[in-house]
């Protein structure tokens, strides 16, 4: 079956992200909201903040009751009463006029300003004199200048960060829809692999890849759920991949994508009910081994062995499908890059895009990207490394000191 | 007490830092160790991989067997018995033999190299064709070439990324020594606010600190608690925070820290027991009235009402100690900074420091920075904004087009 297939461009991959569709959504409370993605448009329902608020400490007045006031000539106002916060000040201020406000406190009606109080001196308790005119509008934020009733804020499938929390908060919301956690099924597949707890004999290797994946499902904001080793059986292995279709959004299986005596992936892939193979083969390194078959409308992933490899094919090709999964409006691939210089030459094959590792170092100039050597088969490669640099598949090598584009590996530096 | 304090330059209060000490450490399974920081050193206890490993689909081979291959005149090569994964091949290679082996696969003795299967024909059952040389060492992983036995691998204070999780798998290690994860008190104060699920009255405003504070602590990698909204009480205050101090590793407290009416931040931070104020003014803009007061060990800010205000300082002043206190290792103001092309001229004040709301985005030469306009009052600002442009102290402003550094707000764009 997998003769069949024709490698496939990352390009051609990335044209299939959108023939998956996001799961499903939930209303949660805020605090369960953070860094999840928006199921629901979000407009506001009255003008924000709602009245003329001060933005300083000072004295609300009437603008052209300050005009020509200076530090030789200032402007004498008569104090009227302080503005309590977070209440109506119930009189209008009158021209010649002066009100102690606070900083958030609401202009009096006849008040269009705030004057600082570090532009004023108090000549006793009934006047004060002004060193600055002040326009209209000076140190205020009009009833509606955050917010207009009825503007659309947020749309479908915005993350909700800190901010958008906040704006959550200052509209009254204190749950918000949002879609569910895709959950990701993580299997890992070798004859090789042994548990962490166990200590390998010669030739066994500890299972590595169910940690390193787990942590990117759960950085890229999925709950990942284990299913172990599976050892190079037919049979399991089909078992395993079922209950794990069976329950999660996605699925990934690391090992046994190769071309190799022991690669049972693509059969079972295609035992599956309702399952059809996509992808056999990137034209990308590393990473090209990897598989994705659609399950019913489920994406399932063979991914390389090597955690290197899986690592990068996870960043690269797997992420953006995830994006979709939970909802996240922006298209794969718009996530910014961070501009750097080459700090040597690198050569790299035609026919693919060869993705470096790379660590990024800050000097005068700004960031510096140092290719991380040796194989991809090194987690030491990964743990040295920031990014990755991408060389297309038209390009023979970049030379030392470009300006190159670096995909960052993780959101933490 | 106030008039007695000095506003300090940024640069200033970053030299507090190192002033307070991390929490304390606790030891968890790995997978609830992900995005902590490391409060031991970790070494390989044992070469890794162990083994010479195959990176390749291929044969092993003796690399002299292969000397002087060529597409027009293949080494000719007997088949001996293949290597199962996981296991010792218990036979040694003879020059002039191949054995069948697969990426991951352990070397027999005899055998220093691997060629690719792409690069053999076979001949029959018992013989290869190699169409190419290969050198000693070529698609073989050392036994130590990953990390060598007693090689300090992760310093104190290292991130637990999804690689330095995979890493700590590949030794054994199912549980890691990370420093507990801060737990950060946050106090709302002011008369004008009122909870999320009530409708404020006009000069009211709903509480946003609350939740947007909550959300940078937590992407910080803290946790936060919630102490509500306390109204321009001074034994209010004084209780809750007393409370808050006694619970947590750190307390923010917003609004009250400008030099208004109803400031009694800095009346009830003097009252705590073991306080003593440190910083009253930054020379930070927004920011300008910030807050920072050592009670024991603990670090109690004040932050400005203003969220937009609250959110910069957080991000600028707060988060270095945050992260002192959470056991990273990188200095502050160590964090990648983001190169990016400005696309206005903006004037700034001399005598203090501007941060500049950005928002970021590319086009064909990368990225480029458009500063957000609008007050500090606006949550709009922020939520339009991705990063901040730091304008220094004695920098009058910066012309449309230079090249600038952008701290980004949060770790999603």
């Amino acid at each position: 079956m997998k003769n069949f297939f024709k490698v496939k461009t990352l390009k051609e991959v990335m044209a299939l992200v959108g023939s998956f569709k996001p799961v499903l959504q939930e209303t949660v409370p805020i605090d369960e909201a953070f860094f999840r993605v928006l199921g629901e448009e979000i407009a506001a329902d009255q003008d924000l903040p709602g009245f003329k608020r001060s933005t300083m400490d000072g004295y609300a007045v009437k603008a052209d009751s300050t005009f020509g006031a200076s530090e030789s000539s200032p402007a004498w106002l008569t104090l009227t009463q302080a503005i309590p916060m977070g209440k109506v000040p119930e009189f209008t201020l009158a021209p010649g006029e002066a009100a102690r406000i606070s900083t958030g406190g609401m202009l009096p009606s006849g008040a269009d300003s705030v004057v600082m109080i570090e532009h004023t001196d108090a000549v006793d308790e009934t006047a004060i004199e002004v060193y600055k005119s002040v326009a209209p509008m000076t140190n205020v934020i009009d009833r509606n200048e955050d917010f207009k009733k009825n503007e659309t804020i947020l749309g479908v499938g915005t993350r909700v960060r800190p901010q958008e929390a906040g704006l959550a908060a200052a509209l009254g919301l204190d749950r918000l829809k949002v879609f569910k956690r895709p959950i990701v099924g993580i299997i890992s597949t070798g004859d090789e692999v042994v548990p962490v707890t166990q200590t390998p004999a010669l030739g066994e290797i500890r299972d590595i890849n169910t940690y390193t994946l787990a942590g990117l499902v759960r950085e890229a904001g999925a709950v990942p759920v284990c299913y172990g080793i599976v050892k190079d059986n037919e049979e399991a292995l089909f078992s395993v991949c079922r209950q794990a279709v069976d329950h999660c959004d996605m699925v990934l299986i690391s090992g046994g994508s190769s071309v190799g005596v022991r690669d049972f992936t693509v059969e079972i892939l295609s035992k599956l009910a309702q399952t059809r193979l996509l992808i056999h083969g990137i034209s990308i390194s590393p990473g090209k081994p990897t598989i994705l078959a659609r399950s019913g409308i489920k994406p399932v992933w063979g991914l390389p062995g090597h955690v290197v490899s899986a690592m990068v094919v996870f960043r690269v090709v797997v992420l953006p499908f995830l994006n979709r999964l939970q909802g996240l409006s922006s298209p794969p691939g718009s996530a910014i890059t961070l501009p750097a210089r080459l700090s040597r030459n690198i050569a790299s094959a035609q026919g693919r895009s060869d993705f470096v590792r790379v660590c990024l170092k800050t000097d005068g100039q700004g960031l510096v990207a140092e290719p991380v050597l040796g194989k991809s088969g090194l987690i030491r490669t990964m743990v040295l490394a920031d990014g990755l640099l991408e060389i297309g598949e038209n390009v023979e090598g970049v030379e030392r000191d470009t300006m190159v584009q670096i995909m960052p590996l993780s959101n933490y530096f």
